[in-house]
């Protein structure tokens, strides 16, 4: 590259864009689709419904521990795609950057998306460069937009919830959340804390294989936590839920770093974590499933789908009280993901 | 809405982030799959191969004679799934709003959004808002990206062209880049000065009918202009390019604009127009169909791809010379678009 920061003509749509497409992306996303540069990419005909997500990362800081803004972007909108029980095939990128940026920390960026891409086993095929001059953003933003397929008659959705379903999470609560907290106010308060930034495609293939009429539901509880993702589902499916706060999984650290904070578990982003609502007869093999995948190691029941207070979540507190869990009012987090 | 302006919470993914979901876009947007407010939209299986295009929009000011970043968002995705050749079906959003931006504006813009779409016949199925701090973005950037299925055995793309092929180009050229700077510099040079911001989904549909086995490439021509695709085009497919300077049609306004400021409207950004490169066999139909529509009535033929200087374009001048039309190498203008 003959610069080494990001000026405004490397969104132009001239040579210097094109040098950039040419240097860094098509070498690191490295598909044949992409690498034709039309308008719009072309993909070969596909059987079934097909799942399209979108998201749009803007987290500050862009590097953390666990990951940074690429990898996260990437393992965001395959996760949104898993979660309808599809498989995420092709992700589009679209990157908006402040003028001044530096070349290295782009190739660093790219190079995470890549290597997160490959993991998941998806190809970035269609990309967008915008660069805005110094103040009209803050460093970096990306937006991933995805599709995959859906396999077969799956329905899975926020609507299906029944009373007598168990409520599964994959794993430990807040550690992405948390994770930028501690690192945006400088407290760097344990080595423990980090990301869990992760794709769960592969997870979600394993449950489908293992239970494939037993999964109702399937949601990554990102913005907002596992509050209000049970919310979104009570309402969606008109039915209750009741979590039990015992057997809520925290990492101790980030339990720690929460309570310092005054933050709530229950609403911290989780990036690598799905919340899985299971007929009750398939909740043990679902749950061997999890447990067995790194991802997965510290799955547990928290919770089951009642009759009662339809569209209300309630969690037993672990001092034997009830309490009624609501959505997120406040946001306690700007730019968490 | 509770709020006269975008505050973080609207973000956060929790209460105020579902208001305006459901108070401002669902409305607007009306469509049962993003209705479903699922991680991701479930489209019904479609048939053939699909193009998938993304684009992210940063134009400043927000809003212009002749529409504003809504409307332009979803036009420019719709053109780019257009020129594969492709039927555009659906699209995503993905808003990144800065805290304090008014909601009446915002209204404004998602309304010229939902009319775009409903003008170009596709559907806005996902979406995504984030909000950052004041002074993190200027005000709104919006990414759109959708899908379309292409009818057939099609092949349209940039390195189809071949010598003897006609260049189409269907109307006049810097209209949407002229419009944008003579606002941002205030000069307010002329009511008559305005974006060509346009679908052209429907035209190319039409263009396809006359001539299915005549039309190579299609391309429109936006950030980097006519020039800087063409040069694509004649790289792409290994081929010169000639244009007549004679024949290239500028409004008179916008020529007058170009004057004065020192810009080529040969790299000047449209939104509302192609370029077509066709079987000499078919041109005149092409011609035909392009002129009995009103995004197309002052189309014309500027050029022809030759066999001599493969990978260059080439300029006819007014006055009987010849010179090189090189790629854009500067960016005239950034926030074009």
């Amino acid at each position: 590259m003959k610069n080494d920061t990001i000026v405004l003509d490397h969104g132009s749509g001239g040579l210097l864009s094109h040098e950039l497409t040419e240097k860094i992306m098509l070498p690191a996303f490295d598909n044949d689709v992409l690498s034709r540069l039309d308008d719009s990419a072309v993909i070969e005909s596909q059987k079934g419904r097909m799942a399209f997500s979108t998201d749009s990362f803007v987290v500050d800081p862009l590097f953390f521990p666990g990951g940074n803004i690429g990898d996260l972007a990437v393992n965001g909108t395959v996760n949104d795609i898993a979660m309808s029980g599809a498989v995420p095939l092709y992700l589009s990128a679209g990157l908006i950057i402040e003028e001044g940026f530096a070349i290295r920390d782009l190739e660093a960026i790219i190079a995470s998306m890549a290597a997160a891409a490959r993991q998941a086993g998806v190809s970035i095929v269609a990309g967008d460069t915008k660069v805005v001059p110094r103040g009209a953003a803050d460093k970096l933003f990306i937006n991933t937009s995805g599709v995959g397929w859906i396999v077969g008659d799956l329905e899975i959705n926020a609507a299906n919830a029944r009373a007598g379903d168990c409520v599964l999470l994959s794993g430990t609560m807040a550690d992405h959340g948390m994770t930028i907290l501690n690192q945006r106010e400088g407290l760097t308060f344990d080595a423990d804390v980090k990301s869990d930034s992760a794709a769960l495609n592969g997870l979600v293939a394993r449950m489908l294989s293992a239970a494939p009429d037993g999964i109702r539901v399937l949601r990554d509880p990102t913005r907002g936590g596992v509050a209000t993702v049970l919310n979104e589902i009570a309402l969606a499916s008109g039915a209750g839920i009741q979590i039990n706060e015992s057997s809520l999984p925290v990492r101790k650290s980030v339990s720690g770093l929460c309570e310092l904070l005054g933050i709530d578990p229950l609403y911290a982003a989780n990036e690598g974590k799905l919340i899985a609502i299971v007929d009750r007869a398939c909740a043990d093999a679902v749950l061997a499933v999890l447990r067995q995948d790194p991802l997965g190691a510290d799955a547990c029941i928290i919770g089951q789908v009642t009759a009662d207070h339809p569209g209300r979540v309630v969690m037993e507190t672990a001092i034997g009280g009830r309490r009624i869990v609501d959505m997120l009012i406040g946001g306690q987090l700007p730019r968490i993901c």
